[in-house]
């Protein structure tokens, strides 16, 4: 039971955490903190929130448990605001995309991590922001990562875990460093070529005309180039070095079916899209969980 | 009206046409032709063809319309099998996703482009394949792209985009080299860009963990990998040219974009994901026809 809840950023993330804890009737009195106060006056409309308030450091004063939900590059200034008000038993968590960017930022605001602050990151989401979006189910039945390092409390670090199988997530742990290179190469890289690929089309003096030929496997496979571009910026910045490398391991394919292609080599060619099926379709049926629409929707020739 | 019309190729392409076709009443005799006898036995079954044949040339002796719904590797098989059967009235149209490649595969053939081959392509398609993935309302409001050249009959013309028309299909016609390209930026380099990131993550020595932690972004995003690796090895081959300047163009895109990260450049990235949101946006918005899952889905981070 968490007596008193702060987020801070009570957006789609913040807000669900909120909605699914108080379903669940795991938390007392809930604090939402952020920079619009007409989303935070909306929160408390909705009932998300108990106070709003847009002062870090007066959300976290009483506060037994602090989730973090800001974009990284506000993740500093957020630990800064509140340094100086936290309880000494209270437990931070956060939710950012990053977590290497997460530790650095709380070692320069704290000399340290503190051992009651747990690195996060619920592997959920939609395209939708703000607290309009918010809903109690977006955690039920995803995955949520902990990055806690050796000298994280273990207590801390089970209350966090238990506070998201309250929310019907499934919780892991894993280094600070592999959850970086795992989120790199199953969400980072897939953002930048979508978000490339729609770029380098717009480009062209026929832009219109490309759109407008466009078909239903080109929607589902651009959906995530309508993500925030500055939360994105965010991200790239804060994960450079493992989203370089995956990169990089792309590069080195594409150059590869690009040769392929060039000098009509059917045989290679083939072999690479069998492996590319044989593995999607694998994690297709492996996925959990199964949304009936993990094969709905078209993919144009 | 159409009096006996031949489908070469009885799958998801052929069999929705012939569905479409009888449901508008506008087709008199349906003879399907095919390699796999138990799918074209299905398909006659199903009441999808009237009459079946593994000989091309049988099955277009009699026929007005003849439609080639095979893959591109094997249009001029088709073609060379049909060559002689054909009546000199007769329209052919084709359904293949590059359209260079069957005029050359026709000129190879007929020793010229015939004045009533009236190359084609509806733009539409799921993942899904053979007769029994068929609809009629497959080509509802989807655009079909036909590509005659100089020396196409007018008249065929006009009654191979009649016939799409009668199945609810927005017909436009352009040049076969414009089609090629632009089915290379739309199509083709997007689903070069699924096989290539699905293949670089499955041959990473974590990959099982890797695709464990994929979310619904990735499935939507990676979900044209799981087509068919023999067609999109036809078309890599088929439409090379146009292809290898797509990846070309894509490529310099992404230098660009993994080198404004490693330069931690976030005003050059913050530029391109907000080009790239807004065309995507644009797209979608003017996106015909609107699917209701127009912006449905997650994009994970």
């Amino acid at each position: 039971m968490i007596e008193r809840l702060a987020i801070i950023g009570v957006g789609l993330i913040g807000g669900s955490l909120a909605r699914a804890l108080r379903a669940a009737g795991a938390v007392g009195e809930i604090v939402g903190c952020g920079r619009s106060l007409g989303n935070l006056e909306r929160a408390l409309e909705l009932g998300v929130v108990d106070r709003i308030t847009q002062n870090p450091a007066e959300a976290v004063r009483e506060a037994d448990m602090v989730f973090l939900a800001v974009p990284l590059g506000a993740m500093r200034g957020a630990l800064a605001a509140m340094r100086d008000s936290l309880r000494p038993e209270a437990i931070v968590t956060d939710g950012g995309s990053v977590k290497c960017s997460v530790v650095e930022d709380a070692r320069a605001v704290f000399g340290r991590v503190p051992p009651r602050l747990v690195p996060g990151h619920p592997i959920a989401g939609t395209e939708h922001s703000g607290v309009e979006a918010s809903f109690a189910e977006l955690y039920r039945d995803r995955r949520v990562i902990l990055t806690p390092l050796a000298e994280t409390d273990p207590e801390a670090v089970a209350r966090v875990t238990a506070m998201w199988q309250t929310c019907g997530a499934e919780v892991t742990a894993m280094s600070v460093a592999h959850h970086d290179e795992v989120l790199a190469a199953t969400s980072h890289l897939p953002h930048m070529l979508a978000f490339g690929l729609v770029d380098s089309l717009a480009r062209m003096r026929e832009n219109d005309e490309i759109f407008r030929y466009a078909a239903g496997g080109f929607r589902d496979f651009t959906r995530i180039a309508s993500s925030n571009p500055v939360m994105w910026r965010d991200i790239c910045l804060a994960n450079r070095e493992a989203l370089s490398a995956m990169l990089a391991r792309f590069g080195v394919e594409m150059t590869d079916l690009a040769e392929s292609i060039r000098r009509s080599d059917g045989e290679h060619l083939l072999e690479i899209f069998a492996r590319a099926k044989a593995a999607r379709d694998r994690y297709v049926d492996q996925a959990r969980p199964v949304h009936e629409d993990a094969d709905r929707s078209s993919s144009q020739t």
